[in-house]
């Protein structure tokens, strides 16, 4: 054993140590899935070449440093190697490591960003490698910086399609930046995943897909990682290094068996181990390599445009939100959109036709486009990512964990509601308003007309969040000129008078509904107020209630299902005020037909609504 | 050319001329996308083999047959050809055909089951195969049936990880009854796809996922076609036939170009085609291949068990769900469950130890385990598909797709809510009531107790349609005995009294929370009311209003995000009765800690519903 492996097994031995010491503290835990990746990871980060080259670059006292390699635990219920490995490069300590899963511990079940290392939030397996790719694309195509990102990936969760989406793209963008870390270690949480220590089946598929890759028989002998690593500093091709490892390594207890998936030692069984392993000190923190101090390459802003459009003309929302991110484009340099194969319907292609170099086609794979914009979103780009508002619906698994990544990220739905009419149910997007008001302190507007989107996008663009904006296929009148501002939280009130009988809360396409049918029930003799509820969340409660007093009675207009969208959001708004709240929303079984006929079927069309105001405020 | 081929181009010629009628007078569609298929779906339902071998058999007076052949059209957009298929098959008409897209026709925009041909509803790309795996497996394994499933594939959605969730796990259960065909046209939506016309890209991936492939040059000739579905009939492991076609073939207007994704011609192109192609008539319907006259393999239903629980005891409701499962796998002979990797943790484990011919591991690919369950349904099976409720998210555009297919499908969340602990925000499953909540017609059950938990596993399973059951990781106690019965659409009042001050409406782990605090106030001489909300979709209208009515105050107490959850069903169904309506539910960003921190940290806890009753019930 040469000096430097010499190294590497104190290390190792360190890191075991600690593995069991802050999970058996803990009481929960992964160590098994800990103990695999052991030595895979310490050659990764404290190891170099026989030439003396540095796997891994970083700055420890910059976590943010642009040029910094970066790691993604993709397997993130390994967490107490991830701590560990922070804690051998002298960021935490034993204390801190004993904290492992307690309350006001940063070193979290699952890493997330309360701990300054962690790049994105996992947990949810299969993401690690779509935010990787994000990384990846950022370092060749936009900050044209030399580093790295690597992502440790476990057997079990391979069988997810959307690491195929992930693997797929970085072949498509040649992100011979990006290396996979494949920790075979054989078991599940199960039992044995799909495909055992046979680490060729691996390779033939991602070799198939179009990455290098790199077997390793033993990821536990670093004469075998080390050569490994060196290897793929070389790599012309995304790479991928899989090693055939054993969960639980180093623990006989566990090693190699079943039924130790996600569990602890206890306080006995733990010190056993302990003693079983032998004392284990950091006498110094190993140290890792500096990054080179490069900075992103740069360009400057221009001055935002005002919008233009024709007063009485119409237009569609989505037409409008491609507009605005070209507008955008110009005085955001780092405004960078995705979109899953159908920008000509989003029209995230007008974006794209004026700023290729920050447009990147993504294909028909959501998930993996959601984790993509996640790793530049972390990266400091200013990302918006689109495709129908039914299809995002593949990709909540990654809007949800998006959102513990503290993401600042930008969504847009397209072809929302059965107003898009004969492509019929399965492209409307009906459930989505409920989705995205689920996650926690998330944006959610839904424009009316072209003006309104514009500024909604500038508006998506400033606030540092997840945001949604909800646009419509159908074309849809202009209701206001380019003064008009759309603050976040706030909403227009469109008719108001003294003698308002109820109240009509709508947006987008429905609020042109609601407008019509105001001015029929005026000429019936009956007045009532017109909200467009641009925000759905946050939402305008104040004005809400102000309504609800003056009014008695609200009827809230939605193309979306009846369940956790515009109704209940405004029921929730006014749940103090005594008010008659009726909901319109989506409750037949939708299909093909005309815009117009599914309005009608669904009543959520004007004469829907006049109905619903007769019936309800008839003396 | 010989006879056969002759025959089969009459019929091709008579597809195309439909395809243009159809879209022509429809005014919208997608011929270009049915066009490039046309000769690969020909053959396949019309040709044979030069030994006189039938490729596809089916029945068209009961197109329910068991042993019937099974087609999918997984690009369900190329729905045209579909319809085509089965006008030239004698099922509909021209007339029938120009209603195509139409309010009141079953020849929606995407195929669903209002036709009546349909096996699936598609539409979403990356799902169809995912169903055929179903279908196969079914075949395979449990109705042990010769008939074999074939599954159109377009190149665009290849992308889609779903499909290599579902090529994989084809290739595990080895089901040499599954075709699949791709329809390599080259073209998406926006552009080129990624591998273009490369058809070998395609092999070397599928091939390298364990299945045979057969490429075919030219995807427009028989010469081509017929052989490669002979050689299909010998598949000895899932098999895809890849072809090279052209987009829009036979139309030389838009056959190979771009911008000619689903835009249908105008009157004055479409009459132009029309001439071009030369006149088309179907003389006789094209008669299909009689499937043999087998029948199900089956077994006798046992009587059903009641469960037992001793009085006093405590039990996780993701226990009592497994035990259910496995009370219910005796009576009920055609009940299959579905688990991602994880059954030990939803503990369908139980039913997997009991009957382990219906239990099939998923392994951790959730969106196609749903896609499975949907093909298994609809091949008659009661289907039960688990995973923790965080990681079902993944599979929400499938289940909404499901839907759409009128699926008799369960589903159970495990591990809802904060109360999971240690593990943290990336397990918890926050927005699971929500969701489905917002799918048509949806039941949505969130057992308290054991008891309850295996009354409504017995009631999701006589309910026809999709039902989502919410279970909770911790123990908890016993509420109810064996004779309590628990409709769905009903709610159990655990607390009243004519002094009610309030009524506390919860499920799940919060509702022993509220009885806790219920127990607390009344101590302080306060009364409130609790109701055990188990049925939360539909929910019991009724006893709620009487409450609010009699109590004038509503506590809500959910662990899930304060939108689309009980909270927003409760104030729904309250909308029409003055009374004030408080949430408690998850506000705060949830983090790793003990169950009773993060509910205490959340305030859903007994001490947060007893501050609640407080505050609003104070003289």
């Amino acid at each position: 054993m040469d000096k430097v492996d010499a190294r590497l097994t104190e290390i190792a031995h360190y890191l075991r140590v600690l593995i069991l010491q802050s999970t058996t503290e803990a009481g929960s835990g992964h160590p098994t899935s800990s103990l695999s990746a052991v030595e895979l990871m310490a050659g990764l980060m404290f190891g170099e070449s026989a030439e003396g080259k540095p796997f891994f670059r970083f700055d420890p006292n910059d976590p943010k440093h642009p040029n910094n390699d970066r790691l993604i635990f993709s397997k993130g219920h390994a967490s107490p190697l991830f701590y560990s490995l922070w804690a051998a490069a002298g960021q935490l300590s034993l204390n801190d490591m004993l904290t492992y899963r307690k309350l006001d511990s940063p070193l979290e079940g699952h890493p997330t960003p309360r701990f300054a290392f962690t790049e994105a939030a996992t947990g949810s397996l299969g993401q690690g490698l779509g935010v990787g790719v994000g990384m990846a694309l950022n370092a060749k195509y936009l900050d044209k910086l030399p580093y790295r990102t690597f992502v440790l990936l476990g057997d079990s969760e391979m069988t997810e399609g959307s690491q195929w989406e992930a693997v797929q793209i970085a072949a498509h963008y040649k992100l011979n930046n990006l290396v996979g870390i494949l920790d075979v270690n054989r078991l599940g949480q199960r039992g044995e995943t799909m495909y055992g220590h046979d680490i060729e089946s691996y390779a033939r598929r991602v070799e198939a897909f179009g990455w290098e890759t790199i077997l390793v028989q033993d990821g536990h002998d670093f004469q075998q990682v080390i050569p490994a690593l060196t290897d793929a500093l070389n790599a012309q091709k995304p790479l991928m290094i899989i090693a055939r490892t054993f969960k639980g390594k180093g623990v006989p207890l566990m090693e190699n068996l079943d039924d130790w998936h996600g569990k602890p030692l206890n306080a006995e069984q733990g010190k056993q181990a302990l003693r079983e392993l032998g004392h284990a000190t950091a006498d110094a923190p190993a140290r890792l390599a500096e990054p080179e101090r490069l900075q992103p390459a740069k360009s400057d802003p221009q001055k935002l445009e005002d919008p233009a459009y024709e007063a009485g003309g119409q237009e569609a929302t989505r037409v409008a939100y491609g507009r605005a991110l070209a507008r955008l484009g110009a005085a955001h340099p780092e405004l960078v959109v995705l979109d899953a194969e159908v920008s000509n319907s989003t029209m995230a292609d007008i974006f794209r036709k004026k700023f290729p170099d920050r447009f990147f086609e993504m294909y028909v794979a959501e998930q993996n486009m959601v984790s993509t914009g996640l790793g530049l979103a972390v990266r400091g780009k200013l990302v918006f990512v689109s495709t129908f508002a039914a299809f995002l619906v593949r990709a909540y698994d990654q809007v949800r964990m998006a959102r513990y990544s503290d993401a600042n990220l930008k969504f847009c739905g397209s072809h929302a509601g059965v107003s898009i009419g004969e492509d019929g149910p399965s492209q409307m997007g009906l459930e989505d308003i409920a989705f995205f008001r689920t996650i926690l302190d998330s944006v959610v507007l839904y424009p009316s007309d072209a003006m309104s989107t514009e500024r909604l996008v500038e508006e998506a663009a400033r606030h540092h969040g997840m945001v949604y904006l909800r646009t419509t296929r159908a074309k849809t009148p202009l209701l206001y000129d380019a003064r008009e501002t759309f603050p976040i939280g706030g909403c227009k009130v469109l008719r108001e008078s003294s003698a308002d009988r109820a109240t009509l809360v709508a947006a987008g396409i429905t609020l042109h509904e609601a407008l019509k049918a105001a001015d029929t029930l005026q000429k019936q003799g009956i007045s009532v107020r017109v909200i467009d509820l641009y925000s759905v969340k946050p939402l305008d409660e104040e004005t809400l209630r102000r309504a609800a007093k003056e009014t008695g009675v609200i009827i809230t207009v939605e193309d979306h299902a009846a369940q956790g969208g515009i109704g209940e959001a405004v029921l929730s708004a006014v749940a103090a005020t005594p008010c008659l709240v009726h909901k319109l929303a989506v409750t037949r079984l939708p299909r093909s037909g005309t815009p117009r006929e599914l309005l009608e079927l669904e009543n959520i069309d004007e004469k829907a609504v006049v109905r619903a105001v007769q019936g309800l405020v008839a003396s």
